[in-house]
């Protein structure tokens, strides 16, 4: 077996064995597959395709080049949960303590933002004195005691992921569906859980822009997790216009934590809401209708908001701040972008939202980019909203001074139209 | 521009401008543009090809990469050839002293073997004293003086190509019809010729192994080379079985030598005549016929052989061999393997043929192996000739006591038939 003929196999749109998959993966992390030789492999994916098998046999080869989490010994259902990516999206923040106040595990590796996108890490990090870095005993004794922990991927999880994603990243191969699907399963099946929830977003603001390869994305995903007998569930969910109302760290955490409360009734709440009593139905086998009981009653009771509160001491945040929101740093201005016209929203570019928002200094746009925490955009009407001429979209909360450049990308991004635009928050369920 | 979106378009499909494809190989040898990306877009363009504007933009950037030579003040139709590679393929010392005795200045680069093939300059290294390593003054002032010189490609011809080539040989994207013509065309257009001539090899030992890619290959090529006002002739010829009937390299030279002595009269000798008609045809614009009485005459004059006599002294290699070729160091043993069947002979692998040749040391499995220059192959038996048993198919000329793998290696790959097998020497010609 050698590297050229596995390369040249899949160039001529013939099925990789289970073995040379393994030989070209192991021999990259190696070191004796060269990344000219990966990158050209994962050019012919990108275009040849992959059969399922072989995305099986890709994910099962990289789960194995690297630890494998094991939580049996802690009682209960554990989940896991991933989102392929988008705006506005706190989910991870507020879906953690509603089901692990209802007895349901939460053990989350989470990642950082980049480009358009946050990270539920950094958005964590806006609670002063939040702690992401831990050891495994801490992870471990946290799922224990509390039933929830996030931690940034410390961990030899997937380390095959991590070396191939870096080279798709600047060779023009990260829209595959194989590799995408192979990528974070793998993730997920190294992550111990029972469950497995995939939120699939689909839209400008997503890595899916169309419905029909987001769905495949899906369908892939949810049969590969099947096959090592988990329990998963994917959502394909809209991300045209950014989730919720909230952009920018701070700003995400405190809409998060009034969702929690109760206080929330938009996109976001009716979203974190839906796949919570997914993942409580799936986990205790009990029908939607009762899982939908449960939720509720977590939020209404409190339960959930004090999971949260415990989640955070745990993890050494000033609890001060969750108590009263008001105590998080605000930006140094908070400039109102107006209508300039009349008519129902029927753009809201999730995309360049995103990008706005991390320009303003709530993202990075390299890896060693600092982020500001404080800063971002509140939007205060959404795709659908009537809007007439003077009144305030959006927000931005910045700590500059001029922010025109911001303004006109805001308008440049936003459009009207005379009826109201149909909209659908989820667009389908992948059991 | 930047080289992700680049690569990305060429993997949607999609035309790239003469300002990407610069901006993608400039890129590559400044190494802005890494080699893993740059094989990320080769293995695109191997997948989703390239549009003839994009080979004729390739060619013309590659070309560009170096140095172009110039020889408008050498009087006299200058011509370049090109043989895309095989097995007993000594052309170019044949056919060289020929045109040149015509009048037509030859001067050649050449390069060495590798894996079945061999090389000219191994071949030609073969007479004693011979040197391939010149000044660029010494390479001009030879053209000036015999008309005819062939030197080891030392000048910065065609850089892109060296680096590219050589990447595409470890990343499985050598067999792309747009690259193999930009490689070959970028170099034979810095050579300064006025004529071209292609012989594009068709069969096992070729890299081309079905005439209808081989056709799109030659098609491609003489269209480029009008392009630049260039005289372009293609031929495609069989490489199903070895050409002529020495394989090895003082082997070869000696049945180059008997050719120009007008001693030969088989396939080789054939094709070297056919594509002499057709340069000269070209070069003082006569019918083929007269190009051939010429020709014929060259040989039967002893012209063509005394202008090798010249080529050689010059540079600097033992004229004496020449004279007599039983001088040419000879092979420690010369093992007949005979036919174990009777029947017309249909296959004689030229790809295996030249393999076993290689390893009996008259070529390099690394670029770094010696050449042992006495071994090789003669052939006494050729496809469609009747065999009986015991008749002499071929003999090895070999160094090695052993040799039992090397005959079962030939027994494996020929084989017989009941019926003569037709074949054709020369399959079409392009202009």
């Amino acid at each position: 077996m050698n590297i050229i003929g596995i390369i040249v196999k899949k160039k001529n749109k013939r099925e990789l064995s289970y073995a040379e998959i393994k030989y070209a993966v192991e021999g990259y992390i190696s070191g004796d597959v060269k990344d000219y030789q990966m990158s050209a492999l994962l050019m012919a994916i990108c275009i040849n395709g992959m059969t399922f098998e072989e995305t099986c046999n890709l994910t099962d080869v990289m789960l194995k080049s690297g630890d494998i989490l094991d939580f049996s010994d802690v009682k209960g259902v554990k989940i896991d949960k991933h989102s392929t990516g988008g705006v506005g999206d706190k989910v991870t923040i507020a879906l953690g303590p509603i089901v692990s106040s209802l007895g349901v595990i939460f053990p989350k590796l989470s990642g950082r933002g980049l480009g358009h996108t946050g990270g539920t890490i950094d958005k964590l990090e806006a609670i002063p004195g939040f702690n992401v870095n831990m050891s495994e005993e801490f992870f471990h004794k946290s799922i224990e005691k509390i039933g929830m922990v996030v931690s940034a991927q410390t961990k030899n999880i997937v380390p095959a992921d991590k070396k191939l994603y870096a080279l798709r990243d600047v060779t023009g191969t990260v829209d595959s569906i194989p590799l995408i699907a192979s990528s974070i399963m793998s993730k997920k099946l190294a992550s111990g859980a029972d469950i497995i929830s995939l939120d699939v977003k689909v839209g400008s603001g997503a890595f899916m822009k169309n419905l029909d390869d987001a769905r495949l994305l899906a369908e892939t995903m949810v049969k590969i997790g099947k096959k090592y007998n988990k329990k998963v569930v994917a959502f394909l969910t809209n991300m045209e216009e950014p989730l919720g109302n909230n952009i920018g760290n701070s700003l995400e955490v405190i809409e998060a934590i009034e969702t929690l409360k109760g206080n929330v009734d938009n996109d976001f709440s009716k979203l974190v809401i839906y796949f919570a009593d997914h993942i409580i139905s799936m986990a205790y086998d009990i029908s939607m209708e009762e899982a939908h009981k449960k939720v509720m009653d977590s939020i209404s009771s409190g339960k959930a908001f004090n999971k949260f509160k415990e989640f955070v001491v745990n993890q050494n945040g000033d609890v001060a701040c969750i108590l009263d929101t008001n105590k998080f740093k605000k930006s140094k201005y908070v400039v109102n972008v107006v209508s300039k016209e009349e008519g129902y929203l029927s753009t809201l570019d999730a995309f360049k939202i995103g990008l706005i928002s991390s320009k303003l200094g709530a993202g990075r746009m390299s890896l060693d980019d600092e982020i500001n925490h404080s800063v971002g955009i509140v939007l205060k009407k959404k795709v659908g909203d009537y809007v007439k001429k003077g009144d305030v979209i959006l927000e931005l909360h910045t700590d500059f001074e001029n922010n025109d450049e911001h303004i006109e990308d805001v308008y440049n991004h936003i459009s009207y139209s005379d009826k109201k635009v149909e909209k659908k928050l989820i667009y389908d369920v992948v059991m």
